[in-house]
């Protein structure tokens, strides 16, 4: 295969003709070339160095360039690079054992699809079917993906291109303690208040019609906000009543990102079915899925499955997910994460305290979020949601990547979560830059 | 890595415990295992030799084990197997190159996606954006995809688990000659027909309210139904006249199906926006795709392209691109397509003479479907529309199975879609396995 395009020039202008890039005006950007990546850190076509704090789009968990997933592509492709989902073998038999015995024990079976979004669009279906009932709610501060039923789960404006909606899609809110309706007098009074809330809005919806309550086990992108003491059983409890499927998005906070095989293992909870994508192969491979529980697994012994893609359960997207995992293990990600994020939680808590542009932070393993503000006391945003005309967060990112700290914001927040495999020293270097940038915001303000 | 599943047995007993599988009853199946694949054929479990005569799912144009796309793949993987959409890579930027060059001379930009429902996803979502209208046109003999925007394009009953449908999402009917409510004087009769049903259809709709009409170039799974003279230029002029955006769904029909690059090249007809998948990389790594024309491309230059998933473009995916584009003219398979089509039109043109069960054949390039009658006077289908309670058609496929012809079928056809790799020998062969079962068929009405 002969490639023709050799500079870094060459690459990024044939990009700018060529590619319609996401969520972009394409005459606005300026794509970077990644040349060349290693363990934490990518590239640039200069050869400038960054530590990529944001694992990419949290998904390289393991970090770049791991030679067991690269071999274990490299080995299926010669063996057998596609078959139908409709053949076994042995690559998808075993994933499939594989992420079901890792998975809380009431899960039974797994649905493979390609990645996130479509994880959710055959969540949704399997809820239906199940249930008989076509409402589905979901919350305000999400993202779950952006074809038209995963774009209607979500919340934030990247759902507005996918409406006029699909009938029956009802939002509720997060449990963001930091910007609530008025001061709580303890964390549980804020679960109870959200708790509250949601069900009542069940019951004015119509208790016997929603199939399933939809939520980022922690929401990611849109704030990483981490739920309060109780709101997830909360939530389980109010699907219990109703005989509503809960649904858990762990596409990003799923595979160790959070120092556990799924968040929800963080709170003991029990989804009826859990979304995945990135963190499985950590996008070596695409590979998504729809783990479901036992009870749902034997309800399609004898109903027709209505869900079905051309690549579901790649083979080698399999052969990625297999490596990928026995990386987790081998390596002992899960251990290593949960102490790296000991030490981020400190440098984020001293960062809070030192920078007046800093409102919040909130992290759990190596997931975390930095929330600016104008004011510490008032908490207003530094930029309003939706809304950011002067670029605010686009010349603060700027900055960041400049010095070398590559990562992604999403309205007031910078999300920091950089692969699992990140040392100690490496993240006191990287929080430095952030704590560096952190004083021009802080003289933004 | 270490593979546990040793046995055929094994492979199969995991598979059902912890796969759910596509489109079926999960107690009712009972996957084979793919052991082996070479060219055009794969081997089960027990050393059976198959002929794979739809190219699994009408994907596998260069068929199994193509040595070029298997190094392009390995090669990726170890070079860079990710990086997020924003960056520009060389691969990324080289296959856009080279698809908006195979694509007619209006296309200007390409979106990349992992398979054919997300393209179409994103397809409608780009409709919208550029004429600011919400309704959309599609097929009712139609399959786009299986995601919530995908499946409310699809026409056939696999659309019904994504109901309630998409507000504004509108089906008319297929060119459908074989079984128009009247007989046709004329095939240009019947495109005339067609046409003035569908222009009035959107003058009900309301005249500027739609975005675009969706087609598959030639209905593929829902019968192979090949457009009429005139047609696709008809569609295109009355797209013109209302302001509509023609999106040509090549998921299919694509990547030398038909002889050519595209479907659409076969009648000379330009849409605005071309979706593809399959072909591309024939499978071998997940890739699809959205190819829009110079105008949408500018549009976005200064309009934000609020379309996005973690694995657009994927390295891997582009490196088999580029190479399976390669190996298409490298061996000369739009050219040798052509030839072969001829040699199948000519089988399926006796087998219709010949069997009493066969009502219709239609084909074109090696793209080629059988439709079943219980009387070929009356067109009465041999089973009902989304209806075959005795598992008929089930039945049949079975027989053409066990014989070593593999491939799907879709209501009362039959796909005929080998690898375009194929020999005249091998498909002589192939359709003598056809000949002989279709005697049984003819038996059983
Ligand atoms: C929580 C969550 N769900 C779903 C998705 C969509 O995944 P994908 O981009 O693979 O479609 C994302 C992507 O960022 C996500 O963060
Ligand atoms: C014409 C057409 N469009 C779209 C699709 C959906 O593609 P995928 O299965 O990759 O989502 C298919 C799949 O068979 C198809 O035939």
């Amino acid at each position: 295969m002969e490639l023709e395009l050799k500079t870094s020039n060459e690459i990024i202008e044939t990009s700018k003709k060529y590619n319609l890039h996401s969520w972009s005006n394409q005459g606005a950007i300026n794509p970077k070339v990644m040349a060349k990546a290693d363990g934490i850190y990518f590239w640039d076509g200069d050869g400038k160095r960054y530590y990529d704090m944001s694992s990419q789009l949290v998904n390289l968990n393991i970090g770049y360039n791991n030679k067991k997933v690269i071999k274990a592509i490299q080995n299926q492709a010669e063996k057998l690079a596609f078959a139908s989902p409709a053949y076994a073998i042995d690559v998808r038999s075993q994933l499939a054992k594989m992420v079901v015995e890792l998975a809380p024990d009431n899960m039974g079976k797994v649905f493979f699809t390609l990645g996130g979004a479509d994880a959710n669009e055959n969540a949704i279906k399997i809820a239906k079917m199940i249930t008989g009932r076509h409402k589905i709610f979901s919350r305000y501060r999400s993202y779950h993906g952006a074809t038209y039923g995963a774009a209607n789960l979500t919340g934030e404006p990247r759902r507005y291109a996918c409406e006029p909606g699909i009938p029956g899609f009802v939002k509720f809110f997060d449990p963001y303690t930091y910007r609530a309706p008025f001061e709580f007098h303890s964390e549980e009074e804020g679960t109870q208040y959200y708790l509250s809330q949601l069900r009542e809005q069940i019951i004015y919806e119509g208790r016997d019609s929603v199939a399933a309550i939809f939520l980022e086990t922690i929401t990611g992108s849109n704030g990483i906000i981490i739920p309060p003491k109780g709101y997830l059983q909360g939530v389980r409890d109010i699907c219990d009543e109703f005989g509503i499927l809960m649904v858990c998005d762990e596409v990003m906070t799923g595979w160790g990102r959070t120092g556990e095989w799924f968040g929800v293992n963080n709170y003991n909870v029990k989804p009826d079915i859990i979304t995945f994508a990135k963190g499985v192969t950590c996008g070596y491979a695409p590979i998504g899925g729809v783990l479901v529980s036992k009870e749902i697994g034997a309800f399609f012994d004898n109903n027709f499955l209505s869900c079905g893609l051309t690549y579901s359960a790649h083979p080698i997207g399999c052969a990625a997910g297999i490596a990928t995992i026995e990386v987790y293990k081998e390596e002992g990600l899960l251990e290593k994460t949960k102490e790296s994020g000991i030490l981020l939680g400190q440098l984020l808590e001293d960062i809070k305290e030192k920078h007046p542009c800093v409102g919040d932070v909130r992290y759990i393993g190596l997931f975390g979020g930095i929330e600016l503000v104008k004011d510490k006391a008032t908490k207003e945003p530094i930029v309003e949601y939706g809304k950011d005309p002067e670029k605010v967060m686009k010349t603060i990112l700027g900055m960041l990547i400049e010095k070398g700290f590559s990562t992604y914001t999403h309205e007031n927040v910078i999300i920091v979560a950089p692969p699992l495999i990140i040392t100690d020293e490496e993240l006191k270097e990287a929080m430095t830059i952030m704590d560096e940038v952190l004083v021009e915001v802080d003289k933004m303000i």
